[in-house]
């Protein structure tokens, strides 16, 4: 959206600010697996503390990190073990002093240990009190005989969590601090904490973290309905063999595949010829089921006067803006009808133009009411442009780059990025850039060798 | 590939390259509409030029550019206007010497003409032959009247495409050179160029260029099949209330994620007790409808030991490397079964490690195999790194950042990078992380203030 006021200031900005905000944020519950890149529309807290207790990051033992104090492999400390931690049970036990107990990774630390030592720095000696210990440790796989030192641990814990302490002195030659290889309960997500914010794109470990904290579904905003109509007698679809003066269909495809990047849902798609009676009633029955009703007409003066006549007789705001300060682009019309919450948006049938400025204005739109932030929107790169550029004078130009990551600027280390030239409305020029770059109304272009960012396609 | 051999080099490192290119790749053929973010397994040429004839990127005259030479705004020259080209329609007439045609913006150049002078550089004199001609142009929009001196230019085409000259003389006050204001045919793809390259991941502008080319479909690979087998007795579902020593289910769901980042079929998730047995035989039956099954398991020793065990006893080339050089992710263990073709993946129980390392080698393994360029990769930006970051000593490491694009560091322009620290194994400083940095093996680590490459989560 502020991108849309730069380009339409000076014209009707704040009006298109002020009207567009109108259009439908509808929410709806997702289950976890169909959440990924879709928008939270929430923010989302922690309930109960993640871990809910004291969890081992190591093999190891429990103890009270005092009774480690000078410990090392020349004078070691010796311990008593009182028992074993099952994984996935509760640790019924209580490490005293001159006490410890063996806790697989991940597994439950005691009360009373504020500790864990490593099993490589533990050696075990004595005699079990049941021999049976040994197996039920290799059977549940809870690795006591897993250590450097195994054959030196030969005990394990009794038949279940926290009972039957194997009677064994341990050897331990590490001195450890009170938290080490230990995550405190609540570390990961501490209750009440915001863990998640509106506007956040669900990535893979967000899906860890809503799982972790019990959230099996989660309130995101419903992508936008759009209806994509394309004008002109001279189109024909994809699947026919154009004849002379007809070009097969270039803009429908293109944008539809722009609105998915977004998450949007295309409910129509339609070549519409050049009557303007028709796209009228094409555009208003489209407004019944769409957030936007997408025209790409041509760019043709008459087709230009057409379509904004429609948006004009359909928007009960009118027109908005009637051209915006960019090139290429500059042909964009933009309507509001309150009745209905649809925005019209007249996109130039140049379809590199019409495929940078529905990203420009319909994403960034998305952008500014979902409340992304920087990071969730498109990335951009840091580049060295190879040749000088001007700008248009009065006009916000936008200039389609690759990027060669194989030859970097010596200087900066930064890819060399390097302005595609094609003439106007080719289509393949848009597929062969990696991305393109910016130049504000006042600035002069740039200069060979300086900085730019360049938005990623 | 290449990062699988970089962190198991010294070990099994051509080993597993040899192996794991036994991954199977089947292709598909898709439709255009199902296409966006597939990856293309064919490279695509253009058959018939595009566009098919020369086409106007202007409202004007069609005109022969030498007899435009040195006119001017107070030297015009006058030509006579023999028809008017309809869009979509052929250009039946030939321009000559001293004559113009009047095309819309994507109409078709008639023969003979060379170039197109923009209406706003025309204007009109004389009395059209058929008084209809100018509503004919109304009707069909085909903007005669839509340029600025569309009060002067009192007249229009005839009846139809290339028909009914008005008989007019054109002052035209501009010289323009051959191939002014026109594309070529074939200017945007010519026949026979490679317009889209095996391993491109299909962008908007992609879909246009099929669309334009009369591709309705395109081969595509068809994606891995994955099983997700997660392993704990301490693991619950996400809408379990853990008991004492439970945690919630994070691997599956985050490594569901990550695989969806690529494209992959997720066909089995499943949490698996600790039984080496059950595990076996849960992998086995996977195997018979995945490519590659993933087994996140814990981290203790002994289940690292039984996930070896599992992967020798199911894998025919048995364990291909056991623990890469890389911190986070040591415990990772790779092996392959050519019978069915399956690659059987042991990715460690430490959630951050486990999804990272899901990226780089399995992901990497994808980007190797479908032949897909730097570009098409997942996107990595440069940034300043503002603390000391030690590396660990012949460990490849990899490091979670932040990016701050809020505050730029002055020198170079470029973003601020910071370490996110936080404890072994907490999903939600990975959710926390815009990225993640690689100090490679030899690396003594970064120094404050120095230019890294951060992979973006």
């Amino acid at each position: 959206m502020e991108k849309l006021l730069r380009y339409a200031a000076g014209s009707s900005g704040p009006e298109v600010m002020k009207q567009t905000a109108g259009l439908p944020m509808e929410t709806e519950w997702v289950p976890l697996m169909s959440l990924p890149g879709r928008i939270l529309a929430e923010d989302v807290y922690c309930g109960n503390p993640v871990p809910g207790f004291h969890r081992s990051t190591v093999d190891g033992y429990a103890v009270q990190s005092r009774d480690t104090g000078g410990a090392s492999e020349s004078l070691p400390v010796f311990l008593k073990v009182i028992g074993e931690v099952e994984m996935g049970k509760a640790a019924e036990m209580t490490v005293g002093p001159g006490e410890c107990v063996y806790v697989p990774t991940g597994g439950m630390v005691p009360a009373g240990a504020d500790a864990m030592v490593m099993v490589e720095y533990c050696e075990g000696f004595g005699t079990p009190l049941h021999g049976s210990g040994l197996n039920v440790s290799e059977q549940n796989g809870s690795g006591l005989n897993g250590g450097r030192q195994a054959g030196a641990v030969a005990a394990g814990g009794g038949a279940g969590a926290g009972t039957a302490p194997a009677c064994l002195q341990m050897a331990v030659s590490c001195s450890v601090s009170a938290g080490a290889n230990l995550v405190m309960a609540g570390d990961d997500m501490a209750e009440g904490q915001r863990v998640l914010q509106r506007g956040r794109r669900i990535r893979p470990a967000d899906l860890g973290v809503l799982s972790a904290i019990g959230r099996t579904e989660a309130l995101v905003y419903q992508p936008w309905k759009l209806s994509i109509l394309s004008t002109g007698d001279e189109i024909v679809a994809p699947d026919r063999v154009p004849g002379p003066g007809q070009v097969r269909d270039v803009n429908t495809y293109g944008l539809y595949g722009q609105a998915l990047e977004y998450g949007f849902q295309v409910v129509r798609m339609e070549v519409v010829c050049d009557d303007p009676a028709e796209l009228e009633a094409k555009a208003a029955s489209a407004m019944a089921d769409s957030d936007l009703v997408v025209l790409s007409g041509g760019s043709s003066q008459g087709k230009k006067d057409a379509t904004a006549e429609i948006i004009k007789n359909l928007a009960s705001s009118g027109v908005l803006t009637h051209g915006l300060a960019v090139k290429p682009g500059k042909p964009t019309i933009l309507g509001f009808d309150e009745v209905q919450r649809t925005a019209l948006i007249g996109l130039p049938g140049h379809p590199v133009a019409a495929l940078i400025l529905f990203r420009e204005i319909v994403g960034g739109l998305w952008e500014r009411l979902t409340g992304m932030s920087e990071t969730e929107k498109k990335p951009a790169m840091a580049g060295i442009i190879t040749v000088n550029l001007a700008a248009s004078p009065g006009r916000k130009t936008l200039q389609l780059v690759t990027v060669d990551d194989s030859s970097c600027d010596p200087m900066t280390g930064l890819p060399l990025v390097t302005p595609v030239w094609g003439k106007s409305g080719l289509i393949h020029t848009m597929s062969q850039a990696d991305g393109y770059i910016v130049m504000e109304v006042n600035d002069e272009g740039v200069q060979k060798g300086t900085q730019v960012e360049v938005h990623l396609l």
